[in-house]
């Protein structure tokens, strides 16, 4: 067998018009993304082409210019609309022969289920010269194997049920034995209570370096509301050494963001506040109120909460505060619902009038009504009462579902540090 | 303005690597197709690139030679992995150049919550040379509109939270001005309380003439956890003529599905029952055990929601189920928590404690433990007091979450039914 190198990139390419509707997406290639990383092979690009030959052509030509692997998904069927063993043929520049094994293959297919097969059914069996096949145990169409020119054209069936077991089967092996040892390791950091410009103000100075290490290590910055990703990746041989070099890389990382950093392997902010509550026999309670009880419905996402949640009491009306929450109607008149003084007392009376170690209040202003000069859209006050008392007021972006999703983040972020630091 | 011709083929383009990961997947693309399609324009092409300047570049020139409308989303933050409109402005032959109008708008954003701009998001305040300003009303980068040979090149921000309220005030109105009558139009009917396959098989007999119709009506079947839609389209050029045309199929679709239909125009549950209780000046209080605080955050995500909903009790403990609803330890011990009895207590209790005129409580076993034989996971006892007073247990299949989105729905929608028929 003559020496091939190991393949390092791969774009995927999945052929069908129902993926350019609003309402289906291509999920195929999460799937395939993942399988490709554990054998070291870093996705470049997708492209997600209709059943139109010269789209799907143009597509092809620039992908087999650019990666070492290209899959495609889908496009194999037996109707006019499955152009991909056509295409596919026309830009590797072989012809498409009958393949009589194939065909009896679908033919005794049918037969099992008493059926003739239809004609249709004969461009399944077209196969472009040279390419190897990949029997499909489940469906009709083979997946096939085209090498070109030092690189890899793979042809596969789009119906997840027939896609994931060929690979598996047929793809996975011969890939893994291509690339030997060689393997892709990722670790994600999960970040809070600062924006995305400013963690990447605190980690740029750190992972500036990365590239130039020994093993070189690629740094993603991902945002979404209330919470920042930081994505580790390195490529190589030898498992070992890869996450060595990540341990290492995580750890500086980590020293450079302290307080924001919720986790080092993914773990989201509420599990990470469960765990410390759980290791300290500790049971919290939370008061709502701009929030509306979201954050009671992040902390009970978590499977086995009730070990450590009570409950809470969502006091979106005054009243509610009053009457529920014990907070004195003087102390919201002279300074209103929101406020450090009301915030501190909804956490206290939640902590005291459902029994729990630590108590958390929101109270602000999540719009887009109700804001005023002093207190603007986005004025939130959270405050702690258990493991000391703690109370802050923020000043949030963003409309009514940004306020209250921040809002939300912040106040976990401050229960998961006042019990690491406890 | 000199003629312009109408746009029929647009391609999307999602930039950054962290979409070229096992755990995320583009989904602005879904969206941005709905709304293109409406305007008479076709999704010819996605891709996906990662934070690479050289891929991009190769992408952006591909779709400029292939589509009228090309679409990138993401690469248009503050960090040096946002390259979207450095290759943009090269494959466009612009140069970049600073905007003292966009800065501005920038540093002023962040002095209204009293932060120095980091100098890196000067990055955001450069414009290729010619480009329309797109404001952006949610985020610091605006969109920019680029018109080269007869195409139009579009960059829009990543965040749903920016990109969908800039495409709808700004992109929206100057594609509809240029495409003229040419119109896509599409109505929503919202289901709850019934299967994929049940609201098929009751909406089949009246959807299956809507294609042989004058004006032919395409009907899809969506689902997710707890909900079901049904999507119906026209197309043509007479925008009176397909709004009339789906009338009269919404009409007809209404009286097959009544009770189960949530909403004709999109409106959600919690948006209609809210309604309901501001048309009856009634507020609601919720007591919530399972779901833990969704119910009370789905209601109170409505802007002014504070005019309906005076708050809860989230009662994950039963020690809160007796103290704060008011719920007999010896119910409990008699029926079991998950019960009929525990439930409409729990609906009394909320409904007097906090002074509402309707009460609802939910209480179930979301999993993953916690089921018996007698009440498997899935087992939940919804409960209403108030406009008369109802109680039903329901057995949902799914995970904890899917369970937990169900609880919600199947409670709002009794509320909504108790309202309509009172």
């Amino acid at each position: 067998m003559a020496r091939v190198s190991p393949i390092r990139t791969a774009e995927i390419v999945a052929v069908g018009s129902e993926l350019l509707t609003p309402h289906r997406s291509d999920t195929n290639s999460l799937w395939l993304t993942g399988r490709l990383n554990d054998l070291g092979i870093d996705v470049r690009l997708k492209s997600i082409v209709g059943d139109d030959a010269a789209d799907l052509e143009s597509v092809l030509r620039l992908a087999l210019a650019r990666a070492e692997l290209i899959i495609t998904t889908g496009g194999l069927g037996p109707t006019v609309d499955d152009l991909t063993r056509d295409v596919a043929a026309r830009v590797t520049g072989r012809t498409l022969e009958l393949n009589e094994g194939v065909l009896e293959k679908i033919r005794s297919r049918f037969a099992r289920r008493g059926l003739p097969m239809p004609e249709t059914n004969v461009r399944q069996a077209m196969v472009p010269s040279g390419a190897a096949l990949l029997p499909n145990p489940v469906g009709t169409a083979p997946g096939l194997w085209i090498e070109t020119d030092e690189r890899v054209l793979l042809l596969l069936p789009g119906p997840p049920r027939e896609l994931f077991p060929l690979f598996d089967a047929q793809v996975q092996p011969r890939l893994a034995e291509r690339n030997g040892a060689q393997r892709l390791r990722r670790r994600v950091l999960r970040l809070t209570g600062l924006s995305e410009s400013a963690a990447d103000e605190r980690a740029q100075p750190v992972y500036s370096g990365f590239l130039s290490e020994t093993i070189p290590i690629q740094t993603t910055i991902l945002a979404t509301p209330g919470q920042i990703e930081l994505h580790l990746t390195a490529a190589g041989a030898g498992p070992e050494a890869l996450d060595a070099a990540l341990d290492s890389g995580v750890r500086r990382l980590a020293d450079a963001l302290r307080d924001h950093l919720i986790s080092e392997d993914g773990r989201t902010l509420e599990q990470v506040v469960g765990e410390l509550l759980e290791a300290r026999a500790m049971r919290i309670a939370v008061a709502e109120s701009c929030t509306g009880g979201i954050a009671l419905g992040r902390l009970t996402d978590v499977p086995g909460s009730s070990a450590w949640v009570i409950g809470g009491i969502v006091a979106y009306d005054n009243a509610v505060k009053i009457a529920e929450l014990g907070v004195s109607p003087a102390l919201i008149e002279a300074h209103g619902a929101v406020s450090e003084p009301v915030g501190q007392a909804m956490a206290a009376g939640v902590r005291e009038r459902l029994g729990a170690d630590v108590g958390v209040a929101i109270t602000g202003i999540a719009g887009p009504t109700g804001g005023t000069p002093a207190k603007p859209v986005g004025t939130v006050v959270i405050a702690l009462d258990g493991p000391g008392r703690v109370v802050r007021t923020f000043a949030f972006a963003g409309d009514r579902s940004m306020v209250r999703v921040q809002s939300v983040a912040a106040a976990l972020n401050m229960v998961r540090i006042a019990l690491t630091s406890s």
